[in-house]
């Protein structure tokens, strides 16, 4: 996997990820990150920038680290704590909503994450960017079927709480001081039917306005923070 | 102004917006929409996918909507109800940002948004689309200068409320069934100094990760939907 961009070089040069190969462009001016390479023995090539725009679509700042891609958790490593709070991810689609989520979740404390394998947006280089650093501090948690793992937390007592407008209870509301897994549905179409149905309750924003969309990351923080304060 | 999509599009026309002209690709397919547009008489130029893509760079789904610029209201027609709930936006850069934010005031019921005039998103068409027609729904005035605007939301009984981690108290406990005015700052630098100095109080939002580090558009969420609770 490749990261782009100075910022996010710098997290990870702060964080312990394993760097392959660092790709920079012949006119960079950071010396003092180029230095910084160096002294680590991080294996650096000069490139043009077209080279490196090829490589790196997005704003790349003339500087590309090449790292192993990212290592998801057991879904059981989400279960250490005695009052667990995860939230899963019902196919979230845009890798700035989910980057955006990881930084929330980070800051409240959420044991981890957990995404589905298919129709889903995965930790890659937009990911990794969007979190701002947050993802070397949040587990994530990659399954083949949301149903079964939802049925699985329910087995190891946990909560299982949907985000949905229809009957539903307000989340000013709801009980959440409890083991509690929030699950987010995707953009477009909200929590899928069959999830719905095997929530233990489902809860939503209360709204007041004609249109009343909210954009599904600030919809998991609003959630996410909701459920930190009436825990803690 | 230009619009693109075919959901804003969609939008746009429930809307009471004057439209000025569309553009639609050749090979268009939405028979229906383009029924609808027919149906209103406005004028309508077919052109090649090329042309299209030249004007809105943004994923334009082949139609295009000519519309008046957006006609930013006066301050004072955001001062109409008893107890105002404003939002002020301090330096916001990312239309990104700015329309997921109008989504949320529109959904919190916040009386109107005030942005600066220069280093400051302005209401374009990446965030008209990114507001989803929430924009129709919010008033929004754009100021030359925050400091003097403060001031008069002051004179004119409005608490102002500054968001920052930085000796403030907690969002969770602070009082808001007042007047309030919540400035909200840059994404990278905050609530800028003078503005800061001008907050009857200010407030954060608990973090307890490493990073702790929020998107802008989810910290504006939580807090005004942290307002929005106390309030109703």
């Amino acid at each position: 996997m490749i990261v782009s961009g100075k910022n996010v070089v710098k997290e990870t040069l702060n964080s312990n990820t394993k760097i392959t190969k660092a790709l920079i462009c012949k006119d960079f001016s950071d010396k003092k990150l180029v230095y910084e390479l160096q002294k680590r023995n991080i294996c650096i090539e000069y490139v043009t920038k077209n080279e490196i725009d090829k490589i790196a679509k997005e704003n790349n700042q003339g500087i590309i680290l090449y790292i192993p891609d990212y290592e998801y958790c057991k879904l059981d490593e989400l279960l250490v704590n005695d009052k667990p709070f995860i939230v899963i991810l019902d196919h979230i689609e845009d890798p700035h909503n989910f980057g955006a989520i990881i930084r929330t979740c980070e800051a409240a404390g959420v044991d981890g994450i957990i995404i589905p394998k298919d129709r889903s947006v995965s930790v890659n280089s937009t990911v990794m960017k969007t979190s701002a650093g947050a993802l070397n501090n949040v587990k994530i948690c990659m399954v083949t079927n949301i149903n079964r793992t939802i049925d699985y937390l329910k087995e190891n007592g946990i909560w299982v709480v949907g985000a949905d407008m229809d009957d539903s209870v307000s989340c000013f509301e709801a009980d959440f001081n409890i083991p509690i897994a929030l699950v987010i549905g995707s953009e477009g179409f909200g929590i899928s039917k069959l999830v719905r149905e095997k929530c233990d309750y489902v809860v939503n924003i209360p709204m007041k306005g004609k249109v009343n969309s909210l954009n599904a990351s600030v919809a998991a923080g609003i959630l996410i923070y909701k459920i930190f304060e009436k825990r803690n």
